[in-house]
């Protein structure tokens, strides 16, 4: 992509009225812009980084066997009073349920609207297992909204839901999307730890959280310094310093993001909706169910809140805009910019009519992994840095591309 | 793609309580499920269309230099005084619009919300001209739909806007707009009439509109039956057998579907938020603005309004959610499935333990453009039918593949 082509404008200071480093790096590099306190428009380049997560997470969804879908965002004030769920939500929260005469309101989950659908789909053993999926924007009223895209008013959403027979394929499915959901972070550049948490509004049973350790984090959790194990703090009985329960290590207190979290529904749902299959023996039994889900903004928040310096932005290769800033000073660096695209390598070419300096502001600030330069000094070799480090280096031409190429 | 994994049921009657035919076929094949009146969920095939449908519309906009965004549905209630809107529009078409203290709507349009965000980055001449738009879900309170994905109470649009010095500029990206609503179309196998049409909420201007003749239409238009001249009813002085103002031809009254629309907003939101940029000579002027619109969920439904017959739905090949709908009888097909993978043709092979019979009904009713069939009959060949023909012909491998292909 051409620099002077795209819409991209970035700033020379921090916006004045945001608190979280999240939107203060997103919005001066003129990846997002703030319509409402919690209310975001993504510009062209956080779009883009927007995609690449959305991709990431359909190739692991499509990996596990779940499959696309897309249902409404509204839904029926008479199918959340199926589940109690109309009653027991604070209205505030809920987008629509404060209209005058509310017939439905903005669904931030969809437990309901699946369940209903499915007793038209589910007959007989046959029919299960099966997981959908969704990627959708959803609704939730935060007065006073102040995470950046952490925590928003819209926000989108991966939600996920399974199916099955029995405990022991739920729980092994359950254990199937928990791996899928490790790979998914760990591709975004994020180390997410599984944390035994409350069911919340969902269901009664244990459920589990992925949370990223973040200076940003809205959650206490305890972590265990040697294995791992985790307990939010809302659940827990461990303090700073106990004794791991697993392994004995030493517990941590950490300020955390939730990224994603999974629900072991079982019947909760199936029974207020009667969802029903035939098993092998002509036996009506209730459907198992779980959910499953990732904040696709909220991801993009924590990236950026873990991956900067003061110059700005460091994007995981994985979800970056494009791999490469490429400057040229007093040369052409056209040829470059084909040759680079035609080997399958994403480009951004700076060839605005601006100073040097800007530019070098600029590749800082959007943050790709690589900067490359030509210029007379460089003569048939290319000057080579990566964002995440310092030291520059002069070289072949082939060198460079295999090196981009190395670490896609 | 092998149907004994895919997400699917196909009913054997139309559902008793859709009165459009675009909502009964695609409810009977499994494609969509309807949650309220108005509200659809879309299940893996439909879905599958639904995103045949965004690629062809990004590839259009990507051709005319446009960019993609994602704006918000949360639209504020000062916004839309600032423009007349909260005031114009009939409250209970706006979703939000009844609440309690309503402090936001849910857009379904977003001229508002870009113009504001346009007065933050765009200052001078140089950073004119420039086109952004999104793919979107958009509300609109419609409390009797009943006309199955046309009209809907939720909805997925595709709203583009431009930015110009001029209004020469502004005429010459609207010519190009048109040209490339007319390609869209096209490739979804619609075709698409020019017509000229009142400006509505949008504008006092003359605007254009892309009507596709199709008996579920709401609109009634008059058109040329020589050139094509088109007026929409609401803004016309013709009547059937009228003479064409344009070339003399007789003029015909049709009962059409309106996919897309294009507005020339000139300087009306520049005005209402200042949208100004510093010209050549150092002078203040006002951006001038189109908006454009395309229904992708009401594009969908009128394909299927226009293709299919009394056994199902009849792709158009370019949003088929497959190319070929494989039966094997009495034989293993996967060597030619996974032989027509490689080869690039998309495929759903039909492995389910089901009878024969379910399998042609449900080729028909899903309606991909090729079906073909292997059995002990067909030896080395391929049984080959097209879904839009009668003739079946058995044919080489290699003969059915190149004929795919080509027609691909």
């Amino acid at each position: 992509m051409r620099l002077s082509q795209i819409f991209l404008k970035t700033q020379k200071n921090f916006p004045s009225d945001e608190v979280a480093l999240n939107a203060k790096l997103l919005e001066k590099a003129g990846f997002i812009y703030k319509n409402l306190s919690g209310v975001y428009s993504f510009l062209p380049l956080g779009w883009m980084v927007m995609q690449k997560i959305m991709k990431v997470v359909r190739e692991e969804m499509q990996a596990i066997g779940a499959e696309e879908i897309m249902m409404p965002a509204l839904v029926s004030k008479e199918i959340w009073q199926k589940t109690g769920r109309w009653d027991a939500e604070i209205g505030y929260e809920v987008l629509g349920k404060n209209e005058k005469n509310p017939e439905f309101i903005l669904g931030w989950t969809h437990e309901e609207v699946i369940t209903e659908i499915m007793t038209h789909y589910i007959d007989s053993y046959k029919d299960l297992p099966r997981a959908l999926y969704q990627i959708q924007t959803k609704f939730r009223n935060e007065p006073r909204a102040k995470s950046g895209l952490i925590r928003g008013r819209e926000f989108i959403m991966k939600d996920l839901y399974s199916f099955h027979k029995n405990k022991e394929d739920l729980l092994s499915y359950y254990e199937k999307v928990a791996q899928s959901y490790h790979k998914i972070f760990k591709r975004l550049g994020l180390n997410s730890i599984y944390t035994l948490a409350s069911g919340g509004a969902f269901t009664t049973q244990a459920t589990h959280e992925f949370q990223v350790v973040c200076p940003a984090g809205e959650d206490d959790i305890f972590v265990c310094e040697s294995c791992n194990y985790a307990e939010n703090k809302e659940v827990s009985n461990l303090r700073e310093g106990s004794k791991c329960p697993k392994c004995g290590g030493k517990i941590k207190k950490e300020h955390a993001v939730e990224v994603g979290n999974i629900f072991p529904l079982e019947t909760k749902y199936s029974k207020d909706f009667e969802l029903k299959y035939k098993d092998e023996k002509g036996e009506y039994q209730y459907v198992l169910m779980g959910s499953y889900g990732i904040g696709i903004g909220r991801a993009l928040g924590t990236i950026v809140e873990l991956y900067n310096d003061e110059k700005g932005i460091i994007w995981p290769k994985e979800v970056a805009p494009a791999k490469v800033y490429l400057i040229a000073i007093d040369k052409n660096g056209d040829d470059l910019y084909e040759e680079l695209k035609n080997k399958g390598i994403e480009v951004i070419y700076d060839d605005r009519d601006i100073g040097i300096g800007e530019k070098f502001y600029d590749a800082d600030l959007i943050g790709l992994p690589y900067r490359l330069i030509v210029s007379p000094k460089t003569g048939d070799k290319i000057e080579f840095k990566k964002r995440n480090e310092n030291n520059v280096n002069i070289l072949e031409k082939e060198k460079v591309i295999s090196l981009i190429l190395e670490n896609n």
